[in-house]
């Protein structure tokens, strides 16, 4: 499926590394969220709450996950997740566009 | 109101001037369109189809429209119109928020 309907989304973006990292909040009839998210080049380092699924739409990165011995690299179509209450690095090396899922 | 309540999203961005521009297309129940964006800093000139009102959430910007005289400052919580079949330039000076209706 290529949207998400009979959803809430949060006008304000939610801006991150002067603004090189910007999503928008969408919400979800059963209480869950997400955030559609793009990132430019660049180096950046986020702490998870939940866990998180990271569906990459388009792209090219690195990732550093927690525990992780080396980078990962990651294009458009594939995925990483997240634990909750950790940290993660990821480096940007194309325009990158996102789901980030927040699962319980 | 913070939020648009059931719409549906699109999931992956629109994306403009190498990523330096990019949006989200939210769709309505009544057929209408709006998008969400988000501009980083420079000066990017874009085509209209449909007129559009230009609602700056946050942000800092001068925008040249069609048969303007000079550059207009517009401001988060200021707003702007574009005709349709138009060109208008804007020069981002902050990273700017943004939501653009397309009016029919």
């Amino acid at each position: 499926m290529s949207e998400f309907s009979n959803v809430t989304v949060v006008k304000k973006a939610n801006v991150y590394f002067g603004g090189n990292v910007s999503s928008r909040t969408v919400r979800f009839a059963d209480g869950s969220s997400k955030t559609l998210g793009f990132m430019l080049p660049g180096e950046y380092t986020f702490n998870t709450a939940d866990p998180e699924l990271m569906e990459i739409l388009d792209g090219d990165l690195d990732v550093w996950l927690p525990g992780a011995q080396h980078w990962q690299t990651v294009k458009g179509g594939e995925s990483f997740n997240v634990p909750g209450n950790a940290q993660f690095t990821v480096k940007i090396k194309a325009p990158t566009d996102y789901i980030c899922s927040f699962l319980k």
